[in-house]
Protein backbone atom coordinates (compact mmCIF):
# COMPACT_ATOMS: atom_id res chain seq x y z
CA UNK A 1 0.00 0.00 0.00
CA UNK A 2 3.10 2.31 1.03
CA UNK A 3 3.76 1.92 -2.67
CA UNK A 4 0.40 3.20 -4.06
CA UNK A 5 0.26 5.97 -1.58
CA UNK A 6 3.93 7.58 -3.02
CA UNK A 7 2.27 8.02 -6.05
CA UNK A 8 0.23 10.29 -4.72
CA UNK A 9 0.64 13.95 -6.78
CA UNK A 10 0.88 17.17 -5.18
CA UNK A 11 -1.84 19.44 -5.53
CA UNK A 12 0.54 22.38 -4.92
CA UNK A 13 2.36 22.10 -8.41
CA UNK A 14 1.49 23.70 -11.20
CA UNK A 15 2.11 20.47 -13.14
CA UNK A 16 -1.03 18.71 -14.03
CA UNK A 17 -2.30 16.12 -11.53
CA UNK A 18 -2.72 13.06 -14.23
CA UNK A 19 1.23 13.88 -15.17
CA UNK A 20 2.55 13.81 -12.33
CA UNK A 21 1.02 10.78 -11.28
CA UNK A 22 1.66 9.48 -14.94
CA UNK A 23 5.16 10.13 -14.06
CA UNK A 24 5.29 8.87 -10.59
CA UNK A 25 4.06 5.30 -11.63
CA UNK A 26 6.58 5.56 -15.06
CA UNK A 27 8.99 5.77 -12.86
CA UNK A 28 8.16 3.17 -10.03
CA UNK A 29 7.73 0.86 -12.86
CA UNK A 30 11.63 1.50 -14.13
CA UNK A 31 12.28 1.01 -10.36
CA UNK A 32 11.06 -2.32 -10.51
CA UNK A 33 8.17 -1.99 -8.08
CA UNK A 34 5.68 -3.56 -9.93
CA UNK A 35 6.95 -7.22 -12.19
CA UNK A 36 6.11 -8.05 -15.36
CA UNK A 37 2.64 -9.21 -15.74
CA UNK A 38 1.35 -8.30 -12.33
CA UNK A 39 -1.94 -6.12 -12.31
CA UNK A 40 -1.96 -2.28 -11.40
CA UNK A 41 -4.39 -0.81 -9.22
CA UNK A 42 -7.62 -0.21 -11.40
CA UNK A 43 -8.91 3.54 -12.10
CA UNK A 44 -11.47 3.36 -9.42
CA UNK A 45 -9.22 1.95 -6.77
CA UNK A 46 -6.14 4.16 -7.54
CA UNK A 47 -8.69 7.17 -7.66
CA UNK A 48 -9.81 6.39 -4.15
CA UNK A 49 -6.75 5.52 -2.39
CA UNK A 50 -5.09 8.70 -3.63
CA UNK A 51 -7.82 11.07 -3.44
CA UNK A 52 -8.25 11.71 -6.92
CA UNK A 53 -10.74 12.00 -9.56
CA UNK A 54 -11.55 8.84 -11.40
CA UNK A 55 -10.33 11.88 -14.70
CA UNK A 56 -7.03 11.92 -13.47
CA UNK A 57 -6.34 8.01 -12.84
CA UNK A 58 -7.94 7.33 -16.03
CA UNK A 59 -5.56 10.33 -18.30
CA UNK A 60 -2.60 8.88 -15.90
CA UNK A 61 -2.90 5.11 -16.93
CA UNK A 62 -3.67 6.57 -20.87
CA UNK A 63 -0.32 8.09 -21.06
CA UNK A 64 1.00 4.73 -19.50
CA UNK A 65 -0.66 2.50 -22.29
CA UNK A 66 0.49 5.31 -24.68
CA UNK A 67 4.30 4.61 -23.75
CA UNK A 68 3.92 0.48 -23.76
CA UNK A 69 4.36 0.80 -20.34
CA UNK A 70 1.64 -1.36 -19.52
CA UNK A 71 -1.48 -3.14 -21.50
CA UNK A 72 -4.87 -3.52 -21.05
CA UNK A 73 -6.75 -7.13 -21.08
CA UNK A 74 -10.62 -6.76 -22.09
CA UNK A 75 -12.41 -7.19 -18.79
CA UNK A 76 -9.09 -8.23 -16.44
CA UNK A 77 -7.75 -4.78 -15.99
CA UNK A 78 -4.22 -3.50 -17.10
CA UNK A 79 -1.00 -5.45 -16.45
CA UNK A 80 3.01 -4.44 -16.60
CA UNK A 81 4.01 -5.27 -19.98
CA UNK A 82 7.25 -7.61 -19.48
CA UNK A 83 9.99 -5.39 -21.21
CA UNK A 84 13.74 -6.58 -21.22
CA UNK A 85 15.77 -3.01 -21.02
CA UNK A 86 18.94 -4.55 -22.72
CA UNK A 87 22.06 -2.32 -23.08
CA UNK A 88 23.48 -2.51 -26.53
CA UNK A 89 27.30 -2.02 -24.87
CA UNK A 90 27.55 -4.54 -22.74
CA UNK A 91 27.98 -8.37 -23.92
CA UNK A 92 25.48 -10.50 -20.74
CA UNK A 93 24.11 -13.53 -21.47
CA UNK A 94 20.40 -13.78 -21.47
CA UNK A 95 20.15 -16.10 -18.59
CA UNK A 96 22.26 -13.25 -16.83
CA UNK A 97 20.40 -10.60 -17.99
CA UNK A 98 16.66 -12.23 -17.03
CA UNK A 99 17.89 -12.97 -13.22
CA UNK A 100 19.75 -9.67 -13.02
CA UNK A 101 15.69 -8.27 -13.55
CA UNK A 102 14.31 -10.73 -11.48
CA UNK A 103 12.81 -13.60 -13.90
CA UNK A 104 13.43 -16.96 -14.00
CA UNK A 105 15.10 -17.78 -17.39
CA UNK A 106 14.14 -20.64 -18.86
CA UNK A 107 15.12 -22.62 -22.45
CA UNK A 108 13.19 -25.03 -24.26
CA UNK A 109 15.39 -26.88 -27.08
CA UNK A 110 14.13 -27.18 -30.31
CA UNK A 111 17.60 -28.36 -31.92
CA UNK A 112 21.35 -29.78 -30.39
CA UNK A 113 23.25 -31.68 -32.70
CA UNK A 114 26.63 -31.72 -34.88
CA UNK A 115 25.90 -31.10 -38.82
CA UNK A 116 27.72 -29.36 -41.69
CA UNK A 117 27.93 -25.50 -42.15
CA UNK A 118 25.90 -23.52 -44.91
CA UNK A 119 28.09 -20.81 -47.16
CA UNK A 120 27.66 -17.93 -44.55
CA UNK A 121 28.51 -20.09 -41.70
CA UNK A 122 31.80 -21.21 -43.14
CA UNK A 123 33.16 -17.80 -44.04
CA UNK A 124 31.74 -16.41 -40.45
CA UNK A 125 33.46 -18.76 -38.81
CA UNK A 126 36.46 -18.97 -40.76
CA UNK A 127 36.19 -22.87 -40.61
CA UNK A 128 37.87 -25.10 -42.79
CA UNK A 129 35.77 -26.08 -45.58
CA UNK A 130 35.27 -29.52 -43.88
CA UNK A 131 34.36 -28.26 -40.68
CA UNK A 132 31.63 -29.67 -39.28
CA UNK A 133 29.34 -27.30 -37.11
CA UNK A 134 27.51 -27.27 -33.46
CA UNK A 135 23.75 -26.37 -33.81
CA UNK A 136 22.01 -25.20 -31.43
CA UNK A 137 18.14 -23.80 -31.58
CA UNK A 138 15.74 -23.12 -28.23
CA UNK A 139 13.13 -20.83 -27.33
CA UNK A 140 14.45 -18.49 -24.73
CA UNK A 141 11.79 -17.86 -21.82
CA UNK A 142 11.47 -15.29 -18.85
CA UNK A 143 9.27 -16.95 -16.20
CA UNK A 144 6.93 -19.00 -18.71
CA UNK A 145 6.44 -15.99 -20.99
CA UNK A 146 8.14 -16.89 -25.08
CA UNK A 147 10.45 -13.77 -25.03
CA UNK A 148 12.69 -15.34 -28.38
CA UNK A 149 13.86 -17.82 -30.99
CA UNK A 150 17.71 -17.97 -30.76
CA UNK A 151 20.22 -20.20 -33.20
CA UNK A 152 23.72 -20.48 -32.28
CA UNK A 153 26.10 -22.24 -34.51
CA UNK A 154 29.93 -23.04 -33.07
CA UNK A 155 32.82 -25.11 -34.53
CA UNK A 156 31.98 -28.62 -33.34
CA UNK A 157 35.72 -28.86 -32.26
CA UNK A 158 34.89 -26.74 -29.50
CA UNK A 159 31.21 -28.17 -28.59
CA UNK A 160 31.30 -31.54 -29.91
CA UNK A 161 28.53 -32.65 -27.51
CA UNK A 162 26.07 -29.47 -28.03
CA UNK A 163 23.38 -31.67 -25.97
CA UNK A 164 25.69 -30.96 -22.88
CA UNK A 165 24.38 -27.29 -23.43
CA UNK A 166 22.45 -26.40 -20.44
CA UNK A 167 20.35 -23.19 -19.77
CA UNK A 168 23.35 -20.66 -20.45
CA UNK A 169 25.70 -20.90 -23.20
CA UNK A 170 27.79 -18.29 -22.51
CA UNK A 171 28.12 -20.02 -18.85
CA UNK A 172 28.63 -24.00 -20.77
CA UNK A 173 31.86 -21.93 -23.11
CA UNK A 174 33.43 -20.02 -19.42
CA UNK A 175 33.42 -23.79 -18.13
CA UNK A 176 35.37 -25.07 -20.53
CA UNK A 177 37.89 -22.22 -20.61
CA UNK A 178 37.01 -20.64 -23.79
CA UNK A 179 34.60 -17.18 -22.55
CA UNK A 180 33.11 -15.13 -25.64
CA UNK A 181 34.87 -11.87 -24.23
CA UNK A 182 33.28 -9.31 -27.50
CA UNK A 183 30.81 -9.86 -29.53
CA UNK A 184 29.29 -7.19 -32.99
CA UNK A 185 26.07 -7.42 -33.18
CA UNK A 186 23.75 -6.20 -36.29
CA UNK A 187 20.55 -5.47 -35.46
CA UNK A 188 17.59 -5.81 -38.21
CA UNK A 189 13.79 -5.78 -39.00
CA UNK A 190 12.11 -8.57 -39.74
CA UNK A 191 8.51 -9.48 -40.98
CA UNK A 192 7.78 -12.88 -38.72
CA UNK A 193 7.72 -16.07 -40.94
CA UNK A 194 4.43 -18.38 -39.90
CA UNK A 195 6.72 -20.95 -38.23
CA UNK A 196 8.19 -18.57 -36.32
CA UNK A 197 4.97 -16.59 -35.05
CA UNK A 198 3.56 -19.77 -33.74
CA UNK A 199 6.85 -20.42 -32.13
CA UNK A 200 6.52 -17.30 -29.92
CA UNK A 201 3.12 -16.61 -30.18
CA UNK A 202 2.50 -13.58 -32.62
CA UNK A 203 0.36 -13.34 -35.68
CA UNK A 204 2.73 -14.29 -39.07
CA UNK A 205 4.00 -11.31 -40.97
CA UNK A 206 4.61 -9.43 -37.08
CA UNK A 207 7.80 -7.44 -37.03
CA UNK A 208 10.29 -8.36 -35.14
CA UNK A 209 13.97 -7.66 -34.27
CA UNK A 210 16.64 -9.61 -35.26
CA UNK A 211 20.01 -9.59 -33.36
CA UNK A 212 22.57 -11.06 -35.47
CA UNK A 213 25.65 -11.53 -33.31
CA UNK A 214 29.20 -12.98 -33.95
CA UNK A 215 31.32 -13.66 -30.96
CA UNK A 216 34.66 -13.76 -30.64
CA UNK A 217 37.92 -15.41 -28.19
CA UNK A 218 40.38 -13.44 -26.38
CA UNK A 219 42.43 -14.28 -29.41
CA UNK A 220 39.99 -13.01 -31.14
CA UNK A 221 38.95 -16.35 -32.72
CA UNK A 222 35.15 -16.16 -34.18
CA UNK A 223 33.69 -18.93 -31.98
CA UNK A 224 30.00 -18.47 -31.89
CA UNK A 225 27.13 -17.24 -34.45
CA UNK A 226 24.04 -16.28 -33.19
CA UNK A 227 20.99 -15.11 -34.69
CA UNK A 228 18.25 -13.94 -32.18
CA UNK A 229 14.53 -13.31 -33.10
CA UNK A 230 13.20 -11.25 -30.29
CA UNK A 231 9.43 -10.78 -29.83
CA UNK A 232 9.39 -6.53 -30.39
CA UNK A 233 6.89 -6.02 -27.28
CA UNK A 234 8.97 -7.65 -24.99
CA UNK A 235 12.51 -6.42 -25.80
CA UNK A 236 14.02 -2.76 -25.33
CA UNK A 237 17.33 -2.44 -27.11
CA UNK A 238 18.59 0.93 -25.53
CA UNK A 239 21.83 2.83 -26.56
CA UNK A 240 23.66 5.37 -25.44
CA UNK A 241 25.42 7.53 -27.23
CA UNK A 242 28.14 10.10 -27.27
CA UNK A 243 29.70 12.57 -29.85
CA UNK B 1 39.50 -3.25 -64.08
CA UNK B 2 42.34 -3.73 -61.70
CA UNK B 3 39.84 -4.28 -58.69
CA UNK B 4 38.67 -6.80 -60.74
CA UNK B 5 41.74 -8.64 -61.18
CA UNK B 6 42.30 -8.41 -57.23
CA UNK B 7 39.23 -10.63 -56.95
CA UNK B 8 40.97 -13.87 -58.20
CA UNK B 9 41.11 -16.73 -56.17
CA UNK B 10 44.24 -18.73 -55.22
CA UNK B 11 44.07 -21.92 -56.63
CA UNK B 12 46.65 -23.08 -54.54
CA UNK B 13 44.71 -22.71 -51.40
CA UNK B 14 42.83 -25.39 -49.89
CA UNK B 15 39.58 -23.08 -49.38
CA UNK B 16 37.15 -23.64 -52.22
CA UNK B 17 37.34 -20.73 -55.21
CA UNK B 18 33.91 -20.15 -55.02
CA UNK B 19 34.66 -19.37 -51.19
CA UNK B 20 37.78 -16.74 -51.64
CA UNK B 21 35.79 -15.11 -54.62
CA UNK B 22 32.51 -14.67 -52.33
CA UNK B 23 34.93 -12.94 -49.46
CA UNK B 24 37.58 -11.15 -51.75
CA UNK B 25 34.12 -9.32 -52.76
CA UNK B 26 32.76 -9.11 -49.24
CA UNK B 27 36.04 -7.10 -48.62
CA UNK B 28 35.98 -4.91 -51.79
CA UNK B 29 32.46 -3.91 -51.09
CA UNK B 30 32.86 -3.13 -47.40
CA UNK B 31 35.85 -1.24 -48.23
CA UNK B 32 33.79 0.71 -50.66
CA UNK B 33 34.96 -0.05 -53.82
CA UNK B 34 31.86 -0.07 -55.04
CA UNK B 35 29.32 2.37 -54.70
CA UNK B 36 25.52 1.48 -53.54
CA UNK B 37 23.18 0.93 -56.51
CA UNK B 38 26.08 0.60 -58.92
CA UNK B 39 26.00 -3.02 -60.91
CA UNK B 40 28.73 -5.90 -60.49
CA UNK B 41 29.92 -7.24 -62.84
CA UNK B 42 28.10 -10.14 -64.33
CA UNK B 43 29.02 -13.91 -64.08
CA UNK B 44 29.62 -14.46 -67.23
CA UNK B 45 32.03 -11.21 -67.17
CA UNK B 46 33.49 -12.06 -63.74
CA UNK B 47 34.22 -15.84 -65.25
CA UNK B 48 36.27 -14.43 -68.19
CA UNK B 49 38.10 -11.68 -66.89
CA UNK B 50 39.40 -14.15 -63.52
CA UNK B 51 39.53 -16.93 -65.32
CA UNK B 52 36.85 -19.35 -63.32
CA UNK B 53 33.91 -21.20 -63.88
CA UNK B 54 30.81 -19.74 -64.57
CA UNK B 55 29.93 -21.94 -61.42
CA UNK B 56 32.40 -20.77 -59.21
CA UNK B 57 30.92 -17.40 -60.37
CA UNK B 58 27.85 -17.89 -59.51
CA UNK B 59 28.02 -19.46 -56.49
CA UNK B 60 30.20 -16.96 -55.33
CA UNK B 61 27.59 -14.59 -55.86
CA UNK B 62 24.64 -16.55 -54.33
CA UNK B 63 26.85 -16.12 -50.92
CA UNK B 64 26.60 -12.71 -51.54
CA UNK B 65 22.79 -12.74 -52.47
CA UNK B 66 22.47 -14.66 -48.96
CA UNK B 67 24.34 -11.66 -46.95
CA UNK B 68 22.21 -8.87 -48.54
CA UNK B 69 25.61 -7.47 -49.57
CA UNK B 70 23.79 -7.66 -53.33
CA UNK B 71 20.93 -7.46 -54.86
CA UNK B 72 19.70 -8.88 -58.23
CA UNK B 73 17.31 -7.18 -60.60
CA UNK B 74 15.09 -8.77 -62.87
CA UNK B 75 16.88 -8.62 -66.47
CA UNK B 76 18.91 -5.95 -65.38
CA UNK B 77 22.02 -7.26 -63.31
CA UNK B 78 23.38 -7.64 -59.42
CA UNK B 79 23.68 -4.27 -57.26
CA UNK B 80 24.94 -3.45 -54.70
CA UNK B 81 22.36 -2.95 -51.85
CA UNK B 82 22.98 0.51 -50.30
CA UNK B 83 23.62 -0.29 -46.67
CA UNK B 84 24.69 2.74 -44.26
CA UNK B 85 26.55 0.62 -41.26
CA UNK B 86 25.52 3.26 -37.97
CA UNK B 87 27.44 2.01 -35.41
CA UNK B 88 25.51 2.66 -31.64
CA UNK B 89 27.71 4.17 -30.00
CA UNK B 90 28.85 7.56 -31.13
CA UNK B 91 26.21 10.02 -31.58
CA UNK B 92 26.63 11.08 -35.11
CA UNK B 93 23.92 12.85 -37.16
CA UNK B 94 22.53 11.47 -40.63
CA UNK B 95 24.30 14.10 -42.28
CA UNK B 96 27.59 13.72 -40.98
CA UNK B 97 27.52 10.02 -41.29
CA UNK B 98 26.57 10.02 -44.96
CA UNK B 99 28.96 12.29 -46.00
CA UNK B 100 31.47 10.11 -44.66
CA UNK B 101 30.90 7.22 -46.28
CA UNK B 102 30.37 9.16 -49.75
CA UNK B 103 26.87 9.77 -49.91
CA UNK B 104 25.50 13.46 -50.76
CA UNK B 105 22.76 13.46 -47.73
CA UNK B 106 19.47 15.11 -48.71
CA UNK B 107 16.20 16.21 -46.95
CA UNK B 108 12.78 16.77 -47.88
CA UNK B 109 10.61 18.46 -45.60
CA UNK B 110 7.03 17.39 -44.84
CA UNK B 111 6.34 19.60 -41.58
CA UNK B 112 8.59 22.35 -39.99
CA UNK B 113 6.20 24.14 -37.59
CA UNK B 114 5.58 25.44 -33.86
CA UNK B 115 2.41 23.20 -31.86
CA UNK B 116 1.30 22.05 -29.18
CA UNK B 117 3.19 18.57 -27.70
CA UNK B 118 1.56 15.93 -26.86
CA UNK B 119 1.55 13.82 -23.54
CA UNK B 120 4.62 11.65 -23.83
CA UNK B 121 6.47 14.83 -25.74
CA UNK B 122 5.35 16.70 -22.31
CA UNK B 123 7.06 13.88 -19.97
CA UNK B 124 9.70 13.37 -22.05
CA UNK B 125 11.19 16.98 -22.26
CA UNK B 126 10.30 18.04 -19.33
CA UNK B 127 8.55 21.12 -20.57
CA UNK B 128 6.12 23.00 -18.59
CA UNK B 129 2.18 22.02 -19.06
CA UNK B 130 1.55 25.64 -21.53
CA UNK B 131 5.02 25.37 -23.11
CA UNK B 132 4.72 24.86 -27.35
CA UNK B 133 7.05 22.75 -29.31
CA UNK B 134 8.48 22.85 -32.35
CA UNK B 135 7.73 20.03 -34.60
CA UNK B 136 9.90 18.76 -37.77
CA UNK B 137 9.06 16.03 -40.48
CA UNK B 138 10.84 14.87 -43.20
CA UNK B 139 12.76 12.44 -45.52
CA UNK B 140 16.20 11.74 -44.96
CA UNK B 141 17.89 10.61 -48.06
CA UNK B 142 20.87 9.11 -49.73
CA UNK B 143 21.92 10.66 -53.20
CA UNK B 144 18.30 10.24 -53.84
CA UNK B 145 17.30 7.07 -52.26
CA UNK B 146 14.88 8.16 -48.99
CA UNK B 147 16.50 6.06 -46.34
CA UNK B 148 13.78 6.95 -43.40
CA UNK B 149 11.20 8.87 -42.25
CA UNK B 150 12.50 11.04 -39.36
CA UNK B 151 10.28 13.59 -36.76
CA UNK B 152 12.11 15.56 -34.38
CA UNK B 153 10.43 17.37 -31.21
CA UNK B 154 12.36 20.59 -29.41
CA UNK B 155 10.83 22.74 -27.35
CA UNK B 156 9.72 26.08 -29.22
CA UNK B 157 11.94 28.11 -26.98
CA UNK B 158 15.22 26.87 -27.98
CA UNK B 159 13.81 26.56 -32.03
CA UNK B 160 11.08 29.38 -32.32
CA UNK B 161 11.77 29.49 -36.11
CA UNK B 162 12.02 25.56 -37.12
CA UNK B 163 11.77 26.65 -40.88
CA UNK B 164 15.75 28.10 -40.23
CA UNK B 165 17.07 24.45 -39.83
CA UNK B 166 18.64 23.26 -42.76
CA UNK B 167 19.57 19.70 -44.00
CA UNK B 168 21.40 19.30 -40.69
CA UNK B 169 19.10 19.49 -37.16
CA UNK B 170 22.60 18.91 -34.83
CA UNK B 171 24.39 21.02 -37.25
CA UNK B 172 22.07 24.25 -35.93
CA UNK B 173 21.83 23.38 -32.81
CA UNK B 174 25.92 23.57 -32.80
CA UNK B 175 25.29 27.16 -34.84
CA UNK B 176 23.50 28.46 -31.71
CA UNK B 177 25.30 27.14 -29.52
CA UNK B 178 23.21 24.10 -27.82
CA UNK B 179 24.85 21.13 -29.11
CA UNK B 180 23.11 17.48 -27.72
CA UNK B 181 26.01 15.62 -26.60
CA UNK B 182 24.46 12.91 -25.39
CA UNK B 183 21.80 10.41 -26.10
CA UNK B 184 19.67 7.39 -25.11
CA UNK B 185 18.43 5.74 -27.93
CA UNK B 186 15.93 2.38 -28.07
CA UNK B 187 15.39 0.08 -30.92
CA UNK B 188 12.01 -1.48 -31.70
CA UNK B 189 10.38 -3.27 -35.00
CA UNK B 190 7.77 -2.02 -36.43
CA UNK B 191 5.35 -2.78 -39.24
CA UNK B 192 5.24 -0.11 -42.01
CA UNK B 193 1.88 1.69 -41.59
CA UNK B 194 0.09 2.33 -45.08
CA UNK B 195 1.35 6.17 -44.82
CA UNK B 196 4.98 5.35 -43.83
CA UNK B 197 5.07 2.62 -46.65
CA UNK B 198 3.91 5.11 -49.18
CA UNK B 199 6.61 8.04 -48.36
CA UNK B 200 9.42 5.41 -48.20
CA UNK B 201 8.68 3.24 -51.39
CA UNK B 202 7.66 -0.23 -49.52
CA UNK B 203 4.86 -3.03 -48.74
CA UNK B 204 2.49 -1.51 -46.41
CA UNK B 205 3.32 -3.86 -43.34
CA UNK B 206 6.99 -4.70 -43.84
CA UNK B 207 9.12 -4.64 -40.85
CA UNK B 208 11.08 -0.88 -40.52
CA UNK B 209 13.62 -0.27 -37.73
CA UNK B 210 11.96 2.10 -35.19
CA UNK B 211 14.67 4.12 -33.09
CA UNK B 212 13.73 6.49 -30.54
CA UNK B 213 16.41 9.46 -29.29
CA UNK B 214 15.76 11.39 -26.40
CA UNK B 215 18.96 14.20 -27.17
CA UNK B 216 20.76 15.89 -24.16
CA UNK B 217 22.69 19.17 -23.16
CA UNK B 218 25.71 19.32 -21.92
CA UNK B 219 23.98 20.09 -18.89
CA UNK B 220 21.70 16.90 -18.58
CA UNK B 221 18.59 18.89 -20.27
CA UNK B 222 16.45 16.77 -22.67
CA UNK B 223 15.95 19.19 -25.77
CA UNK B 224 15.44 16.34 -28.86
CA UNK B 225 12.47 13.64 -29.16
CA UNK B 226 13.37 12.43 -32.04
CA UNK B 227 11.79 9.12 -34.28
CA UNK B 228 13.58 7.58 -36.76
CA UNK B 229 11.25 4.94 -39.04
CA UNK B 230 14.56 3.15 -41.20
CA UNK B 231 14.04 0.95 -44.15
CA UNK B 232 15.41 -2.03 -43.01
CA UNK B 233 16.91 -3.21 -45.57
CA UNK B 234 19.25 0.23 -45.96
CA UNK B 235 20.36 0.25 -42.44
CA UNK B 236 22.61 -1.66 -40.95
CA UNK B 237 22.72 -1.01 -36.86
CA UNK B 238 25.89 -2.20 -35.30
CA UNK B 239 26.90 -2.62 -31.89
CA UNK B 240 30.38 -3.32 -30.14
CA UNK B 241 29.52 -5.22 -27.02
CA UNK B 242 32.50 -5.99 -24.34
CA UNK B 243 31.69 -8.61 -21.49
Amino acid sequence: MDKILALRPDESQPTPLYLQLARNLEAAIHAGQWKAEQALPSERNLSEWLGISRVTSRKALEVLLEQGLIRRNQGSGTFITPRLEQPLSRLSSFSEMLRSKGFVPGSQWLERHITLPSHEELIRLALSPSAQVARLKRLRKADNTVMAIEMSTLPASLLPEPEKVGDSLYEYLDGIGRPVVRALQHIRAINASPEFAALVGIEPGTAMLLMTRVGYLEDNTPIELTDTYCRDDYYDFVAELRR
